[in-house]
């Protein structure tokens, strides 16, 4: 495959050499601290990469759509869907995958529950449930134990589904690297409790699933934790760069683009523009910088224009130069492309299509 | 077709009765005012919808990109490329545009004339230029009379190449309506500089193309303007709405979504999220709101959760009920969808692909 120079932009560009390293560091953390990693492939939405996840030692993937759970079937045979499935035929659809396929899914409300194991034993399968806790987030999941328990219960006995034991989401805890091991640990101990009260009712978990991106090289801190899910750090980008989640070595993920007027001073206009990046705020101003010069910052974007402020530089290119940028948010910029161009060094290697985009 | 309650979610609805309404009175307007309207495509990026803005008095169409420009020479034979096209691939696929379509550019380099030139001549054609004024936006586009008149005349001397007139984008003038004539006059100042110039150079603007959906209803009070460019009024918005380019009931997009999490108080959780909605800020807080309950603000986006806030409200919406969410920013909530589901009321009635999405 030729130069990613040919390519039209913009262009979605995968480095594969520091997608490997950031699949190799992450099984390496979780062999050390024997914690199962189940990486969320939400980020990525392509089979392939869900395949080279599976190959470097994740026990599962997780998915958030039925969608990709249809496509990651194609990878992997312990699929866990981290969405409460409501409605008649996303149901249908997840019950549906392949019967080798063991199905889990994480949920926090009894009509959820009832409708999954009904569609379940409708389809003469049985699916796992981790009850989903809010440690925090505040978005979805059980505040108190009581309602955990409740909930497993059950989970416990209704017919279709199986108890498998709970699941938190810490998108909340994205801060500095340094500040986090406190956090955490007010994290672990009501995680504990929750953990505790399960126990005390007879339905002691057999997973307990968490750990993002942004706590993921703390996960080993947190008390019972016996599964990972990150998802971004596959890619990585420039907020999990800015809490200092992984070095900007390994972000593995830019859009090309190129100078296609200059016409304002002060300023650079790529073809890169909202539709290729995601217009959303980050951990720092602007919506991306540029990963061969990361003091370069996209002050603004419009939908296909992305401005560079190249105020306080003397770089200067020239319509027709070429950029990589990396965003604020690589999960939201990677649907926004049909496909991810893969290249090691400048060289094009292979092309994966983002097939799991959409619903 | 069925009622759209049998889709699964989240769906990308359009309501074709509005739709055709706001044509109607874009058509009307434009008829009246002795404007010709170009509707910028990018905002639907569908085939059908630029086939029934041309059916409803359309004098061609604007697009961004060269594949809206494959998409739309479908549909109209005569095509304004609203970008630079810079890189020789985007220039080989722009000149490989059915030749019964006449092409127009707009561009504010002699660089990028040059190319486009070349390209023209080598394919045995003649494209169109329109040469991009910056009139306040500092986004692209000519600053001073001065260069535009030298960009005039070189297009003017060039072969491949046409001087058609000049262009321009208020994307900036995005305020309540009452305060737009101040703006606008000022601005028609700024424009009739640049005319006076060229005129008195000898090349008078056969065109002069302005008008952003903000800015269109009062594209008539622009001294000299001879074509208006809106896109988002098609379909309308949350931000359309808020500056008062639109009443409420003239919004035609909306993203079905299921309620699927009640846990936590004070708030609902949908299944449309920064994938289906785009997480773009807008004119007034939060990321959209409900159609049919427009004081129900999303107050927060995750990747496939939408936060609706239900804190000063007593309706108190159950898990499997839905909703519809008219977002912030419709162009780029659209390209997330593979598919727009067109409906008559609750009927549907047609389903159209997102063709042009991508690049």
């Amino acid at each position: 495959m030729p130069s990613f120079d040919s390519l039209d932009t913009p262009a979605a560009l995968v480095d594969l050499d520091r997608v490997e390293r950031n699949l190799q560091r992450v099984a390496t953390y979780a062999r050390e601290h024997g914690l199962r990693w189940r990486p969320h492939t939400k980020t990525h939405k392509t089979a392939e990469l869900g395949a080279l996840q599976v190959a470097a030692g994740a026990s599962g993937v997780t998915v958030s759509t039925v969608l990709e759970a249809e496509v990651m079937a194609a990878v992997s045979d312990d699929v866990l869907l981290a969405y409460p499935p409501v409605g008649a035929r996303r149901l249908a659809r997840l019950l549906a995958l392949p019967s080798h396929v063991r199905i889990t899914v994480a949920l926090d409300a009894v009509e959820v529950l009832d409708g999954l194991a009904r569609a379940a034993r409708d389809a003469g399968r049985t699916v796992g449930v981790l009850v989903e806790l809010d440690l925090g987030m505040r978005r979805v999941g059980l505040k108190t134990p009581d309602e955990a328990v409740a909930l497993a219960r059950v989970a416990a006995s209704t017919p279709g589904v199986s108890f498998r034991g709970v699941t938190f989401y810490s998108g909340h805890l994205r801060m500095p690297q340094a500040e986090l091991p406190a956090a955490m640990q007010a994290q672990s101990q009501t995680l504990a409790s929750f953990v505790d009260a399960l126990r005390g009712a007879g339905l002691p978990p057999e997973v307990v699933s968490g750990g993002s991106t942004p706590t993921l090289w703390q996960s080993h801190t947190v008390q019972g934790l016996t599964e990972i899910r990150p998802g971004l750090n596959a890619l990585n980008d420039r907020n999990s760069t800015v809490i200092g989640a992984n070095d900007w070595t390994e972000c593995a993920y830019s859009v090309l683009a190129t100078v296609v007027s200059t016409a304002v001073a002060g300023q650079v206009v790529i073809d890169a523009g909202a539709k290729a990046l995601a217009k959303e705020e980050g951990l720092a101003p602007g919506y991306g910088v540029l990963l061969d010069r990361p003091e370069i910052v996209v002050k603004n974007l419009s939908e296909e224009h992305g401005l560079l402020d190249v105020s306080a530089t003397t770089w200067r290119p020239r319509i027709g130069d070429r950029v990589r940028v990396v965003p604020n948010h690589v999960c939201v910029s990677v649907p926004l492309h049909p496909r991810l161009h893969v290249v090691r060094g400048v060289q094009g290697v292979a092309t994966w299509e983002v097939t799991a985009r959409g619903w």
